[in-house]
């Protein structure tokens, strides 16, 4: 089905590879050219392409997924979405953004500048390296990016046409089953550790956390707030100690703010629960930045805004921002959950080689995940969120 | 800008309309037929042409509307949109609406069945009629629409691409500048008594009242839940003592499913406020009935529904339907006032011929509007409803 989308596709080898950007005029007709497939070879090739003046990146998507043990067909529309949000988002944060020097609809690729000299976040912060900008820069893509393309930025017509080019309905179906769906349910994609067995079936018999859940998914169904990126895990950053780089924006649509900002302060999260008192602080540090900024920017755009005069309604801003803290939580809440005992899981986690640590850990996870869904109501600041995670860290 | 979506356009006129339904052989060849033109000329002709043995009506839409004093380019393209409603709510409630007997994207109209025999709800209840079967046929109409064409019943592609298909900017914007912007603030396009200027004026500096008509407003803007009539007040239904059919659904679009239960409701509302005692009791019941066939309806199709898991878990039926209606309570605060200070005005309340009733109506229809609006978290049920309805009638 999926390969039928672009008759024109085929997957590169090293070869045609370099031989796809020699066409584009990157590199000099005789320049000397070295190839490699850094990707994980899951859902996408990643060629670094390096000669001895400049190096450039090739993403080509594969028409599957290998995320469920045998492939699974996967639109290669994908790659031109991404391409697409990462020349939008990248109208309102280009230094936050991989730039896109090329990108080819028919074979499913981008081609990008290279961000080789910087660090997955996550692997960064498993290491214990820590990015001192890298919240404040999150906080600044996240309420840039979200407010430029919502409804207090842009014209109705504007806004609505970018909702129907940024439908992604093959993607959001993941993010609908692995995050909001299945973790709560028996059924066969999740992946749990047997001592787990216990906790798990409390979570799957709580109506009242299913209850929770439901509402939280269907904002997913239905918000169309912003462009999102769309899975903003730390596997999705790049960074160095002054550079940070958001990648792969393959599950963009328009969706409820929160969802962003959730996803990324719960992979903080994780952190947080993996890590010793002393080395816990810079992280909690990182959620509360990255919230305040994102408060700061999103109210400095909103406050210049002229589309839309409720927006100079007094409380009408705080309120707006409580409603995005609120679905946010929620999100956390999912997010722990879904990573722990879900389909697809974190390093952090998994990671952690003592068994009674690691499972110590992961039952803190799915109880801290289950309460920050049922109190999310009563938890309406960023420090309050930072005292729940006490409670789950001593 | 509007002309030119259909270069192949062009006005009907009464011979060129007969021409044209022969052309579609709805007609014998040698059939004498008549044709009268019965549209207010606002936003389309509407003919009606006759046989002595059927009727048909064309309705043709015009490539502006006239609702500003002058004319304002519309888009032709709501009449195929238009056509497109009738079709798919006609799939799961066939018997309330008119029947679609061709449609022409390039005309901008729609051929339907002539429901001359019936009355529009709207004339019928200003003259003290009375349509038993109204409210419980609308319920179900409400009821069967929305939620078949919602994440609780539709697969996510399907209803992804229904959300892009049924994308209605230039409609939307009507509603989202008349019903939940222009009202509320002190802009040309408002129209009301001088008499009302005072109470008016106070409704403008209400902050906390502004406050809940933006995040109603956002709703409309954000919330894609089902396909929408999106403009179901009684001037959008024809009846009599026994039938109910639903028409001009040219403002369709995926929204909130309290956008059209809270108009319709609003709709009953002017006539509680208008009657007597007496004459009340009838439309407070048609009221209640609307909700209770709606609420029955919807929760039957929900407890069938096979797509979403999360409909099996205790309380979300209710926690659903709680939101459906504290959006609608919020929608019928709405369009009370603007139907009373907003540029379109209803008959039910201008064509109370003495001024210090008309003006007293007038009052309390804003005021109880601003009401529903800010206190819509407490009004609950459909007995509140009509409760804090006694208050703006006794």
């Amino acid at each position: 089905m999926a390969v039928l989308d672009n008759i024109g596709y085929r997957a590169l080898t090293e070869e045609s590879a370099c031989e796809y950007v020699k066409s584009l005029k990157l590199f000099l007709p005789d320049e000397k050219m070295t190839v490699e497939e850094i990707g994980d070879g899951n859902l996408n090739y990643v060629y670094r392409i390096t000669s001895n003046h400049k190096s450039v990146i090739i993403k080509q998507a594969l028409p599957y997924a290998k995320v469920v043990g045998e492939s699974w067909p996967l639109t290669l529309k994908r790659a031109k979405l991404e391409a697409e949000v990462l020349k939008k988002h990248g109208e309102f944060v280009p230094h936050l953004l991989p730039a896109v020097l090329a990108s080819d609809e028919e074979l499913a690729l981008t081609v990008m500048e290279d961000l080789s000299h910087l660090t997955i976040v996550r692997d960064g912060l498993i290491q214990g390296d820590h990015y001192p900008n890298l919240s404040a820069h999150i906080g600044e893509y996240l309420a840039k990016t979200l407010f430029s393309t919502s409804d207090f930025a842009l014209h109705p017509f504007e806004k609505k046409k970018l909702v129907a080019k940024f439908s992604n309905p093959e993607l959001c179906k993941i993010t609908e089953d692995l995050v909001f769906t299945d973790p709560f349910f028996d059924v066969e994609t999740n992946d749990f550790e047997a001592e787990l067995a216990e906790v798990v079936q409390q979570l799957w018999t709580n109506d009242k956390l299913k209850l929770e859940v439901a509402k939280i998914k269907y904002a997913f169904l239905t918000e169309a707030e912003s462009l999102l990126h769309g899975d903003l895990h730390t596997g999705s950053i790049f960074a160095s100690k002054s550079e940070t780089k958001v990648i792969d924006p393959e599950f963009g649509f328009y969706g409820p703010i929160g969802f962003d900002v959730g996803q990324y302060i719960a992979h903080l999260i994780f952190q947080v629960l993996v890590r010793n008192e002393n080395d816990r602080i810079v992280i909690l540090q990182q959620i509360e930045e990255v919230w305040d900024v994102f408060s700061q920017y999103f109210s400095e755009a909103w406050q210049n805004s002229v589309v839309n005069p409720f927006t100079k309604v007094p409380g009408a801003l705080e309120s707006f921002l409580a409603k995005v803290f609120k679905d946010a939580i929620g999100v956390v809440g999912c997010e722990l959950i879904r990573r722990t005992i879900g389909l697809s899981h974190v390093k952090d986690l998994d990671g952690i080689e003592d068994s009674s640590i690691r499972l110590y850990v992961k039952k803190a996870t799915i109880q801290l995940g289950s309460s920050l869904i049922i109190n999310r109501k009563n938890i309406v600041t960023i420090s309050q969120l930072l005292k729940e995670l006490e409670a789950y860290t001593s």
